[in-house]
């Protein structure tokens, strides 16, 4: 986003002519009829090693469907956020639903937060929170409180939540994760993030005291009392608990205001998603979350049945990436396997711009994100066909779609979609 | 260039919401163990044509040592500064240092000073200068003072330098280049450039007196002031010479401030060059100039000596440019296979992350720097394969890295290095 000529004029100061590319894409918006999806199988990129024979699980995998349809698609790689960076999910799909990860960036507190499952409202702040293990005079002597058991954290969230139910007139909601892991929500007027943690990153200190991030930023200055509030009120609860006597406060924001989906793009969307995170991301640019489906089938099933109402489909498929972070190749081959065998069903009707992709790589080699080009297949009328015969890293570095940033594809969807008007005469 | 925070923040308004990309990559940074290497090949890239039977001599070059680390690494090709655009070596080497060459700008003086060897202190302005020939009235009839002898222009130079020790407070430092080519450098107390040339760019002018290119800055107008004092010193020693009774002077600036390269990249750095104009480029980031090898088998020898001192290391090789410059075509071949002959020896302790490729294309059929992406190969232990058999342009047209700019090779490295904690959860 640029800044409007008029603000800085009066500093003499023009940034320079460039039109903002968003509002052009805006501008030449226009409504059609068709049906757009967006298939993403999370972590999908691969890396060829020796271990594997120089197959990336892609490549090893039987895809008879996918192969079908390469014939007819546009190939490429995308990078996730920007060179050499590994986005987390929150990054990675606001990438691939056309908002710049850069600009538009999603707390730790949030990311956490829809991740269990909870429903934030516009001006919700959000925390990710961890018990720790403090000594008598305050020092965090362990980080993660010896990583206690999930249940005991459950325990001792139900405990603060029924202590600690409104500070002020502010509404503190607190749901427990997984180990030492928990989440609070803060619902009240006027609060603000992001702040600083709550946390010294290292054991041996006392737990830091939160500050705005921006100092003359009224909401933060708000929520940073409110975070001193809720230490005073919850610490006293947890004093005679072991190892568990304390916490740490971190990604401490309010969700960010993003531009709905449907005004952006003028498409009316729908998420078919299995795990929370991506329900949540979803929902934060306004897409409608469809409940229901547990596997790709019923995803797919479900995909039919919604098919009349609405333009574009988000259908996220985990499994890829769990395998990856495992590090089992043959899981994730067979992840691969498992979403070519249900795509017939998807096909049935057929999208009128389907791109199947991941939100990053998940190689079997880190067992972790990544920051390598993920792939990206592009079928429509009007893709063209690269004459590649799979869908695979290695051909899709042939592509005509080339090496490009994730952000782009939604653009690419629109224009296959007929969506854009001509750019000048 | 980007509006510096501070000239909008009167405006209470950010430039835009976009995080700025080298702060995040600072934020994300973490300090591992790892070793680094940049191998540059001055002038690596070239262009296949009729002529060499399609062949470039990266191609027609025996490269058995490349060709092994192939099969392990990937590949790319870099625009070193903007699609079309060829560089010097000043913005080839930023480019490949990770500084975006179109907003750290070296001047023309400073480079030519570090060519000649010369070392620069913060805050030194220098100019390249070139004899000429005046007419009485002092018009320039002659641009180059018919390209003087090289022994002329240090006898000239020794004159000046003998009779032009200071000017006020100001040290005066003058060093002879080749042919009609010398370097003024000026060291002193609150001078600044850039400023215009003293040099009307075509013969039939009398030499236009200097100005500050910006004409509020103060440092700039002292220094307008000292070259005009520099020509009323030096022009009456030259009025008797023949031809060479003037000179002209280009890229009037000090060094320009850069963020030094340990800091910005959490990496100690040693730079391994042979030319002056090399170790000068890599001085100016910061990097430690180890002096002593004269060869690149010399120069490998010494990566092993100093493995373990440093973090980083910039291997510059020269002859690669060198035959591109005289258009031939065979010893741009010998070049690269010598090149590859020694590859061994840095290979006896592998760095974690290597890097080879070049600052620029010299092409054989240009006989000069040109603008087409040069290849670049990238080996580490999770670059994944691109199942090349060759390091060659045609193969690096095909790589995972796509066609990008030269600046995030360094980002990419360190990437690779896993030197970047992950973005965003």
């Amino acid at each position: 986003m640029t800044i409007p000529e008029s603000h800085c004029a009066s500093t003499g100061l023009l940034q320079n002519n460039r039109m903002n590319l968003d509002a052009l894409y805006s501008e030449l918006t226009l409504k059609t009829k068709a049906k757009l999806a967006l298939v993403v199988l999370d972590g999908l990129g691969d890396l060829a090693t020796k271990e594997q024979l120089y197959l990336t699980p892609l490549e090893a995998a039987a895809t008879p469907n996918l192969d079908k349809l390469c014939k007819d698609s546009a190939q490429g790689r995308m990078i996730p956020a920007a060179p050499g960076i590994t986005p987390g999910s929150g990054p990675g799909h606001l990438g691939l639903f056309g908002y710049d990860p850069l600009e538009f960036q999603v707390g730790r507190g949030v990311i956490e937060a829809l991740g269990l499952g909870m429903e934030l409202r516009h001006g919700d702040v959000a925390a990710r929170a961890k018990f720790c293990t403090l000594d008598k005079k305050g020092i965090v002597i362990d980080r993660r409180a010896g990583r206690i058991p999930t249940e005991t954290c459950e325990k001792l969230c139900a405990l603060l939540a029924a202590k600690i139910k409104k500070l002020g007139d502010t509404v503190v909601i607190i749901k427990a994760g997984k180990e030492h892991r928990f989440v609070v929500v803060f619902r009240g007027s006027g609060l603000e993030g992001p702040l600083t943690d709550a946390d010294p990153n290292r054991e041996g200190f006392a737990i830091p005291t939160v500050h705005p991030r921006d100092v003359n930023n009224a909401g933060q200055k708000k929520m940073a009392a409110l975070i001193a509030d809720f230490y005073k009120a919850a610490l006293p609860i947890l004093a005679n608990e072991r190892p568990a006597n304390g916490f740490l406060m971190r990604g401490i924001a309010h969700q960010p205001h993003i531009p709905l989906f449907e005004e952006r793009y003028k498409l009316k969307a729908a998420a078919l998603a299995v795990y929370p995170m991506y329900k949540g991301l979803a929902q934060l640019v306004g897409m409608k979350k469809i409940e229901g489906p547990a596997t790709i089938a019923e995803q797919f099933e479900r995909y039919l049945r919604e098919h009349d109402h609405f333009d574009f489909f988000f259908i996220h498929y985990k499994y890829t990436d769990k395998a990856g972070e495992d590090g089992n190749f043959s899981a994730k081959k067979k992840a691969i396997e498992d979403f070519d065998a249900a795509l017939p069903i998807l096909l049935k009707k057929k999208p009128d711009v389907l791109a199947i992709t991941g939100d990053h790589s998940t190689p079997v080699a880190i067992k972790g994100h990544s920051w390598h080009p993920q792939p990206v297949l592009l079928h429509s009328a009007f893709s063209g066909s690269d004459k590649l015969e799979r869908f695979t890293e290695t051909g899709a570095n042939l592509g005509s779609l080339g090496v490009f940033e994730a952000k782009y594809l939604l653009r690419l969807m629109q224009a296959n979609a007929r969506m854009f008007d001509k750019f000048g005469a």
